[in-house]
């Protein structure tokens, strides 16, 4: 398909960019992002250090995936920038997925500290990718303040219970000038197939495919939903009626 | 994909069943039946004799796509019965799409018509493949009469409005034992991976593909999506919660 | 308020029907109904010889509600017609709720034996109240056999998944000439609210009354979704609009 | 009912809190709010000046509600604090509804601005109700800065949307100790009742009453509608199952 994503500037074919969290072991993570056709992988420089990570940054590296490190686990715009700054150094990227979580229980987004973290990074070079609510303000902010992409979250962390809210994230695409990624919530193929749907440039997952039964099978779902959801975006799909309506007259 | 649909003894690669209502002319919709992958193609047996119609025949042999004969536009029993016999002795298939309409506002199914010429086609010697509506009880009854799928509505025909009660395709798909296939009410390419999730076996669309703006793009869309949505289905998705879950500790 | 419920030319001020069963005393039961405004209750006659069953129909005679006998439990046409026959002579009263279930799992009506039975009761003489599925054409048909009313689920009996496919509630309200009463599936008030929205003219409802925690209070609340929902339905509602609209200009 | 909403000290025994915007004339506006039993009604303070909005003083006075000031139409910070401070010295009240939207098209609140705006208010002595979105982590922001209550809304202002995301609603009630109100996007009843059900404490609306066909008539809806919702969340709803479950046994 000759519709590539385009994020400051870097082309990826592949529109599913994958976490690598949750997965039992290397090989079964192996497999799901092959399965997936993911270009574009974020790990959480928190848990780099533990010799999973290590193996989980090697395994990347041998399948060309690119890494793109994450503020997990911060709390505040402090922790996240100085998270940041040391997965630059270590991984040699100036790329970053921000999250700056308010609390355990819900892992939402601290929209004040999150936007000062933006804030801060982007004056430092950084390329940021913020993980964020799906509140089309704040979208709006960190695409104002020079974020590369803005990525609403469909629902809590881990929940699974896909997009709650699509008007909201029609809202935030029907604004938006850089890529919207979906981040969080999806659980199944077609939640990542509406994301597209609904005007997303990409969708970001992992727990959906690494926790599923069958990761190496939901990767190669998820593959499909995305592209899928694309093309109907891009095809323009029919009006919705009240009343039912023939095919013919016609063929 | 080793993941075959089987449908009286018959095997097909494809879960996506079309119809060639609704488009434009032969030229588009043989690029959007390509793109759709589809194998097995329903043409109303009613507007056979139009110049159009023995066109589209044509075109399905030259495909190589099977052809499954519908009886759209009847509304009784017996009306029903007789244009599937006209069909097989013109199609030489024994197979059949069972169509009986009540009225021209819903084009919903009339249940006891239905029933009356499904139990006929069955003694006649017919492969019935029965559209019906939602209802959990119907579905049992078509398929104990002999029937050899049976066929819900997600919404009526051309509304586009998806799936409106997933529940009762869920209590179908529960408790059926030949394949479930949606037909009608599909609107984009998420409905039909919903479709799938829910335990469907294929999805059977038209006017979604036929009368999008870029039939061939949905075409191709619909393909990803019901692979998709049947990778999901057997890759077993993770379950939904209402708090927050970490992706750590993990990888 | 001056709107009453007309069924078969008898006037009702409450819209709200209520049922017996899942009570867990007939102490409870009866500060439910009171609480619940109700003026017309249904009762199994199945379950009449019973003790407790005895007591509820001296309860309904002393609150001065009427008794709207049923046929539940009867799986066919000929079960049902006797059972209405048998409760027109112990509490003569030539209405019936008509229930025709096909199976305990689901509890869902049997298209074929409820129709039969409809017309036959019809025949003889009874005002029919038949429970049945969402199919508008099922509706259809048993309003043009003779039937009072027509009672759709809004989901199967004792779910509480409320009203799962509005569209089709939506279809039979906008064709009926007869009262629409949603029948099963009701949980809370707001689902109750949502029928009288959707253009009903009543709410039939049993456990989501009899078996929450405070079974008064919620009579309570389902008398007040009934009318707040009526109310809404008449009063004309504001279109539903994608982008934001202040209240100003105005007062 | 004895089961008063208290804010800030103050009992109220109406759940409604109504607005003025949208009403045709002051006659309408006054039916309406006699309708809704409503105890509280904001008033857009940036239209006082205007000879229409004087009278709805007056009226307020007159039917013995309280006014509440609000700052729509403020865009920041500095605005929303000074126009808060002309209402308390012009209406003799420290009470405000607190709006800083962002742009016109989404009226939907500026999350940075409104903090900063409801800081300074609480610390200058008001007692601040903050319209918000319904980010869970904004709204506990919001109460731990010293809100009064918090009000999220369903949809945007005049969407009539209903409540897009029920998830978010019940996040914010399980874990708020200030009381919740619904505030924005109600439709029609049903949503009134939802927002009840969810465990909001109180709902407040304007256009869907002051614009429907009948404002009066929506007005005493939205009454039924708000208590029906509390006795229901109050009494304690059976759980939504996947399976029917009779009635019987029971009485």
């Amino acid at each position: 398909m000759d519709d590539p994503l385009i994020i400051a500037g870097r082309e990826f074919r592949s529109r599913l960019i994958t976490g690598t969290g949750g997965a039992a072991n290397l090989s079964v993570l192996e497999r799901a992002l092959v399965a997936s056709g993911t270009e574009l992988t974020t790990v959480a420089m928190r848990r780099v250090d533990a010799a999973g990570q290590t193996g989980v940054l090697e395994l990347l590296r041998r399948l060309g995936i690119e890494v793109l490190p994450n503020t997990a686990g911060c709390r505040t715009s402090a922790e996240a920038v100085l998270t940041a700054q040391l997965a630059r150094e270590a991984l040699e990227t100036n790329w970053v997925k921000l999250e700056v979580v308010h609390d355990e229980e819900t892992l939402l987004p601290d929209p004040v500290e999150l936007l000062d973290a933006a804030e801060r990074l982007v004056d430092d070079g950084f390329v940021v990718l913020p993980y964020t609510n799906d509140d089309p303000v704040l979208a709006l902010k960190l695409q104002d303040i020079g974020c590369a992409t803005v990525m609403p979250l469909g629902s809590p962390i881990g929940t699974g219970l896909g997009i709650r809210n699509p008007h909201n994230i029609e809202l935030i695409t029907s604004r938006a000038t850089v890529p919207v990624v979906l981040d969080a919530g999806i659980g199944t193929a077609s939640d990542a197939a509406l994301a597209m749907e609904l005007g997303c440039s990409a969708v970001l997952l992992a727990t959906a495919v690494t926790r599923a039964q069958d990761p190496e099978r939901m990767g190669a779902a998820m593959r499909c939903a995305v592209e899928g959801g694309r093309l109907a975006r891009l095809a323009g799909r029919i009006p919705q009626r009240f009343w039912a309506q023939a095919s013919s007259p016609g063929l």
